[in-house]
């Protein structure tokens, strides 16, 4: 028995004892390692504050028979270091807990054919449960065209907004993942058991609770911070003012993931909470699956409409502001007399005024005078 | 007659000679006065690039008997310097042209009551033409909860949002002004007739353009201006892309005012407009009268629900930083020793934590220590 396996089998043996997301476990496991913890907590001096009384679990726990029950059901078991292991996950040992979850994952079950190390471009596509007609097609277009560009769309396969999302993805050709509350080797809601095993079978369905774990609230707490960390960026879709989209979303902005919003009718109880994330600066509003695509692609990857945003600081300029940022060449820098004479301006105002262009980012200087800066040609 | 009177007749003949909102007849008259532009242009020097020719309309001026003519419709002239003038339209003096509309009003001929003077804090709300039931009644309830506060509603008398808007607000019993690109003693659209007079009856209906002028689509770009120079801030309900909700949109955000849209599905062609607004970032997203009141009022004054952001703050920090600012007391300082061992750290990290808070304004040092910024209470 090798190091690596007595890491991963301490890691089982601790998830046995803890709860998902407990950030003291967690905490500890990240400073000293699985194995110091797992030796301290089983020993005869136990460990402080953390939120589930070992000794409840422990005569429970025997982690080589849960790895190969787990592997008889076509589960893996994921710990930091694995090829596999996806480091963005990482992010989550400096953030601050929320709702008493946080902290990296001790390990992560996995059943399904996708590498969760392929995902770092991958989005999450969340919202409400009771969502409307108008919330779920939103969401499918949106899953379906972030898909078709091979990015895997990531959710909890919950009712409303989130089968919306997986089967959008999965409509779009593309990868889907279903972060699950309860075991990897079940399914939650029942009702959506062919949806799971459908993800199951061309992605993967994940979950940090031991196979044959129920779903509790807690660990659909713990659950969100996995969707948020393991995407680039986070859609809401419809989400009730109090839902747990909306504990998503704070997991998307405190790991500094894209956050964006899917508004609806202000009259629409489910896109309440949306507004408010966009309204609070939080979520930035996105009507398309191509403007998701621009919010987390690479600048320039993925162009949506033309924002008009970028024309502002030109409409704001002053009309002799305006005359001098005319007479500024776009490609071969002018000198400064030229520029004058061409606004038709004395040589003094057009030095202050080119001095504020400059700061407004829309002229350069470069050897031989003044030219327009890159962003401002188009 | 008097060097006022002068003033506004030339400025009546100056208003028959140009057309509103011609930025260099503005500026000129801004600059030198109108009674200098007037003696130039009726002389044998003429203006260059004015946007009309003074010679084609010069002979059917005649300012005295145009006054008097208004007068009998019940229009009155207003000029800057007049008590009635609304002075936040001089900000439009240092605004750059937009589609070649710009500058102060020469002046503005009004029917009705209401007093231009009292509009300090008056809400615009525009809109699509082609407006759904659901942007409609939106209008009419922001429209009505902000003219319940007294403030004024204004808006252009158009088909859809604006109707709505001026209709909300007489709904909410308070003060509604109109507008138009047409002479103010005209209807347009002639369907708008009885609102309009009613509005005339107890608000104000307002124009640049000479009585019995028509409307043209240089004096409704003329107009947009007018209705965000006049307003503390701008409502967008439902905007189609190239709208003329735009262009008072942009006024809005040039002139320094608050600019708000209102949200819709995204599937709807008539909110992509103001979703593109929001998204720029160059509108607030805002779902209710209440949201707007929050806007455009004094801080503290309306408070809308409680924006979640002010959390955001808080909720970014370490859980050391938490602990730290948790043993910060809210009323009474405690010094730094005691805050420590509450929060069971040593004393210097303890003062590096401080100094953190304090720069995110959640905390705040006065005599005999440090205690909870006003803010950061609730």
């Amino acid at each position: 028995m090798t190091a690596a396996d007595d890491d991963r089998l301490a890691r089982i043996a601790l998830s046995a004892v803890g709860e998902p997301g407990d950030p003291r476990l967690a905490d500890l496991v990240t400073a000293h390692g699985a194995l110091a913890v797992h030796d301290r907590l089983l020993g005869d001096h136990g460990i402080d504050d953390l939120q589930t009384d070992p000794a409840a679990r422990r005569s429970a726990t025997d982690p080589q028979r849960t790895l190969a029950d787990a592997a008889r059901l076509g589960l893996r078991f994921l710990v930091p270091g694995d090829p596999e292991w996806p480091v963005q996950l990482d992010d989550l040992a400096a953030a601050a807990p929320l709702q008493r979850r946080g902290g990296v994952p001790l390990g992560l079950w996995v059943r399904g054919p996708a590498r969760l190390d392929e995902l770092v471009s991958s989005v999450a596509v969340v919202g409400s449960r009771s969502a409307t007609t108008y919330g779920a097609d939103v969401a499918a277009d949106v899953a379906a065209t972030v898909a078709e560009t091979g990015r895997a769309v990531v959710s909890g396969a919950a009712f409303g907004i989130d089968q919306a999302g997986h089967r959008g993805a999965l409509a779009g050709g593309g990868t889907t993942i279903a972060v699950l509350a309860c075991g990897a080797d079940r399914a939650y809601p029942a009702a959506h058991l062919q949806l799971i095993e459908h993800i199951a079978a061309h992605g993967a369905v994940v979950s940090e609770a031991l196979p044959g774990w129920a779903p509790t609230r807690l660990r659909f707490l713990a659950r969100n911070r996995l969707i948020a960390g393991l995407t680039t960026g986070t859609v809401v879709v419809e989400a009730a003012v109090r839902s747990g989209a909306l504990n998503t979303a704070n997991w998307a902005s405190r790991l500094n993931r894209h956050l964006l919003g899917v508004p609806g009718p202000v009259t629409s109880g489910p896109s309440q909470g949306v507004h408010q994330l966009i309204r609070s600066g939080a979520a930035t509003l996105v009507t398309s699956g191509a403007e998701v695509l621009e919010a987390v692609g690479a600048v320039g990857e993925h162009l949506a409409a033309e924002p008009r945003g970028r024309d502002r600081a030109r409409d704001r300029l002053s009309t002799r502001q305006q005359q001098v940022l005319d007479a500024v060449p776009a490609v071969r820098p002018a000198p400064e007399a030229s520029i004058a004479r061409t606004a038709g301006l004395g040589l003094a105002d057009v030095r202050g005024m080119l001095a504020v262009l400059a700061e407004l980012g829309l002229v350069e200087q470069e050897q031989g005078g003044w030219r327009l800066a890159a962003l401002a040609h188009e």
